[in-house]
């Protein structure tokens, strides 16, 4: 990947509108689109690509518009996700991971918290990066005067390496509180595992990480006012956000996928020599494939775009987000992971059949498509957001709010 | 069915919103579902329920709002015909038509023609029928002086036996033009042939007639000018705006299918006596089931939503839609036909497998939503459908217009 | 249908060989399918079909050849029912139950039991009924000196109205025992309730039947020996022996689906007028359709057949099964039955994509297939199926033996 | 890879039926499974394993007993190839093609030929290779005296680099007839490109071959006598034995991804934290995924044994093939390829639904199933499968033999 970004992006003005964001991303998806493959598979850390998204300006997308942030609301930044994920899933995963842990500040901390951070990651273009998994719960904060000091380690940490600030979770000692505070992401004292070998995704630097005595104010505590938590519904919109974020890549290189293989079918695939038909493009069966496949996945993104817009209704008022609401947004995004899992794990797989055989050589790169998407929908069964639907449109049950529901 | 509409729908102000119009939908869908398997049974010539439409104000719910039409969009008379046809897929798809068919004058007619129909056919509360089907071409139209005079058969004429008008469509003798006129549907000289009897809606009265000699003003000839015809791109959005029409009563019954078995599945069927489970509402089958089906449910629904939204900035600025514009829009419908034609039948199909063995009682109907279903998806190959979405994705082929495509 | 069966079969020796007993059954297939959609329609007690059963000689097929039976095994009795459910769902049930309620003597009786039914059996042609329903627990025996007298009500009493001999089946009073004997059909105290009226498998009389005191010797208590049961592994293959017959009727079902739409796509359908084929035989989203779902037929019958093979193996040393034996049969039937059903619905409700719309006509009952196919295959959840499977396949668990698996 | 066959193999008697073949052959796959995720990411020219086959004996196993070789039928070959493919798709690839070079002799050749080649091949242990591919004509024949001489390129040679001889295939020159000879893969004028590196069946030495010059009697041209060619019908079983070839390792590697995955769920899965299971196999929608894909492997392998069964009549009496049989054959061995290639791409995709998002770990390997597979069975594209069934059903067409149908 060349390294410069084009010098247009430094002089003329920043896009203004949900559009020309869009087509912001859309111009970072053609540079990363000519080396995926190969950066895929170097697996090299992503240094060069992260500036890319600094340079080009998505990494303040969401951020105010009165610091020199773009402004955008979250259906802008989910639509902005896809088209870089069309180009490279794993790039397009780290600017979501770094959307929500900016984000986060406002969904768990107080107005002061939030409207400072979020002030700041304008002004130094800060990349975000998280070490937060809850289902480790080996991180033990402790007390030391007015600071909190962090120690232990976390299985991932989805960016933390090439970022600028990380959000650290742990729980307080002595208590089953969770603390979640920003941090320096060269403190000394968090040490990358560089231990991702995944078989997709393989671009995140989603490794293990050791904290080991990361130290930080009390007041760094997110949402907490003298050193108690100030809990709000709002709060556990964590994870419908993180969800779409997901769905969004999701989508993204399923399309990306889509888009890729109409190109190899156009330009290289042969047509079958007993098919009699003189061109790829006009065989029944590749016809029909592209049709279906097409259908199936305009149909998830028009999911995923009206999910969007009814959460983006609770974002714009976040005091008024009610159990009600909450479970609402939860339950339909429930669905749209089922959904997109499904048709991107469809697409990714059988983009191969109006390809054929000779695009299976490792120099395509045509199965990082299916690897990224298989990769990253085992993050949490799938089988457990159908049972949410489920259950809801059966018994009217609410989804109870937790790190994965 | 009670044939009397509550009362209290003449006193009240009609609906003057979208989501009022729904609601007033939903009513309707109410009383229709009180004995809609046993109507579907019997298959009586539907007039109360025409009448139900009109009491409800339904009717003339696309009419203009100066002449006391509701003066909604297609939007919402595509949400309107899905909630009818939660209740009834034959009602549903009378309505359905009926909005066409009071469209076409906009669609094929002269301004002067359809601003004249659409005034009259709100003061009158005109329930629109046709017998239109362009696979036959054996309706010719004569001149007699002034007059036109249409002569011979249509194999099917939906909703004509129980309206008031019915738009009539023949060749003009010695030409290869079509001519379409509105004639009062007691004209004498249409007779009807109530042989519609098929395996689903079956309440649409879709029979034969024969056409004899039925005369209609030259001038009444929609889109003719001086014995002319006055074509525009606007004219081929016959073809997406029915079969968006399609896809909503398609979607209606699928919906419709889901909310009656997850009723039947929670007060009738019995968990498995060796399952583990005391209620059928927390079996895991069961569970699955419902989410799965109603996440694909809600992808369909929101892509047919999305591509109404874009077919509708089409028909508020008639006369800017070009050949590309028509052209997108109806590639984006046929997608949302494909995946609704799929998502339905397996919904129909499936929702037994959750209601459980006795549910297969006749008197209980439950067949009804896939027969009719499985009856109109069927009107023209769907397999063309995804064709048109490949072509055009694979090498960017607008669908030539058809009756069709 | 023609009352008469061929004047041949009552001249000609019977059938010698399992090719030749399916030779004959098609030769009733035939016979049946020239009416089947009417009859269906009319939904009239098949007495003229069971006669047609007995004319062909199909009903003692299993019968030992010594007393003039046909002296095939359960491979080609399954065989045999298929070809007969190709034409006639119902037909092909009733059939399939006659057979296992013919064996359930060898299953359940004492060698002297079974030998003297068997031997009855084929020498007045008895058809056989059954009372069984192990879901209503509500038919209770008495003793009264050496009869048991049975008295209660079953919901379900499939065949019995048009057999000549019944099985019944209760629990001894005061016991948790429960015991079959079989009984005339016509036994004073058995009234049949004419109830069943549901949307598939119309033909098979399987309404409810009051039991009011009928009387039998305790001699016929099947598997008794003074009054104390003989219990044996071998007794617990009623489940799969019976399975298999479901899976036969399914794949009949579809089988005969297929044919009737691959004979109605040739001669009745017509191309599409936009496609560019003359005849549909050519379109290839037709041939692709038929290619796809024959494939899928074609694997589950083979595992069909496969699996009537394991058990044959089973039927012909009895006293050899053990409980291992016994659940690798249980569960690959199991399999069998969710791949059965699944394809089954498929077929039969695809079938309708490559005949067209006016193959929707009621009088061409082409919906039947899928009615029949959705009706029985509620019998038990097949989810069930899929628990068994899958259960043995990861932890090695064999089914516990029940009335469902 | 222990490079060390057992010893017992070399002092045991071979295995004398199929059964003890097939266990032979899991031995053989217990071996390669120990390494197979390293040697796959290694891609190493597999010598090792090519010997681990010679030592097994299952290179001999088709070899005509009387000169030592196992003297099986090709039944039980395609057993063996799928007990192989469980370990090592690759392995069971070469193993398959081997067979398939092997027996090519008996297809094409004369019966003097094949006793000689077959004779040779058992006593010397030979592995066959190919450069045969009927897509390339770039392998030009030439005459010179009693000799013919090879020359060109071909862009596939599986196996060739790693065996002993090699068929190679080209046009005489000045005519349009194929000839096949066997060579030794160490002639001069064998270059291999050492090219082959795609995505899966990474360890096939696939890659292209330069024949430069390649010598060889005329008289040892498969099929001729006297310089010209005696065509047989049984020369066409070429296609659908080496489908089922495809098929055989198709199923084994569905086969061991499922039972890879089932040991990876009982050993490391663990259950979801929300989820109220202690274990991962009591997980309800784990158990329901392993006994769906389990049932659909189980119908597709019952496809391919019968499919087997039925061409090894025809193998068994090649005199007797008539057209009729072998298009019979070949239709039913493309609905096994359709329903293999389906099923096996669905399994080795979802296997990941159940051993959950550590699994993807590139240490675990888990995702060479699918890649393997996706991989071959882009060989022909298998919508020409379904058209040839559906074809055959449709209209009774067979089939035209060519090299892929």
């Amino acid at each position: 990947m060349s390294t410069a970004a084009p010098t247009q992006w430094k002089t003329l003005p920043a896009p203004d509108s949900p559009r020309s964001w869009i087509e912001r991303a859309a111009e970072v998806a053609a540079i990363l689109a000519t080396d995926a493959a190969a950066r895929d598979k170097a697996g090299a850390t992503p240094y060069t690509e992260v500036q890319l998204l600094k340079d080009s300006g998505l990494v303040t997308l969401l951020g105010p518009a009165e610091h020199g942030g773009g402004g955008q609301d979250w259906t802008t930044a989910y639509r902005v996700i896809r088209e870089v994920a069309k180009a490279d899933g794993s790039i397009g995963q780290l600017l979501g991971y770094h959307y929500l842990w900016n984000w986060a500040a406002r969904l768990v901390g107080t107005r002061e918290q939030w409207e400072h951070v979020e002030a700041e990651a304008v002004r130094q273009t800060w990349f975000f990066g998280g070490a937060v998994n809850p289902r480790d719960t080996d991180v033990v904060v402790t007390e030391d005067g007015d600071d909190l000091v962090f120690t232990g380690a976390k299985t991932f940490s989805t960016g933390s390496k090439v970022s600028d600030v990380t959000v650290l979770e742990g729980v307080l000692e002595g208590t089953d509180q969770h603390i979640f505070a920003i941090v320096p992401s060269d403190s000394e004292g968090l040490v990358f595992h560089d231990d991702w070998d995944n078989i997709g995704q393989r671009l995140t630097e989603s490794g293990g990480v050791t904290i080991d005595g990361v130290r930080t104010p009390w007041a760094s505590a997110a949402g907490y006012v003298d050193k108690e938590f100030r809990p709000r519904v709002y709060n556990t919109l964590n994870v419908p956000t993180i969800q779409l974020v997901f769905i969004s890549f999701y989508l993204g290189i399923a399309a990306g996928a889509l888009e890729t293989a109409a190109t190899y079918t156009r330009t290289k695939t042969r047509s079958w020599l007993h098919g009699g038909y003189d061109r790829a493009v006009d065989e029944p069966y590749v016809i029909d494939t592209y049709g279906d496949l097409t259908a199936k996945l305009w149909a998830v993104e028009a999911l995923a775009d009206a999910v969007a817009a009814e959460g983006q209704k609770l974002h714009d008022a976040p005091d008024e987000v009610t159990e009600q609401s909450r479970a609402a947004f939860e339950v339909r995004v429930a669905a749209a992971k089922a959904r997109a899992t499904e048709v991107a794990l469809e697409v990714t797989s059988r983009i191969f059949e109006v390809t054929g055989a000779r695009s299976t050589a490792s120099a395509e790169g045509l199965d990082r498509f299916w690897r990224n998407v298989r990769t990253h929908t085992l993050h949490d069964p799938v089988a457990y957001k159908r049972r949410e639907v489920g259950r809801h449109v059966l018994t009217g049950e609410l989804p109870e709010p937790t790190w994965y529901s």
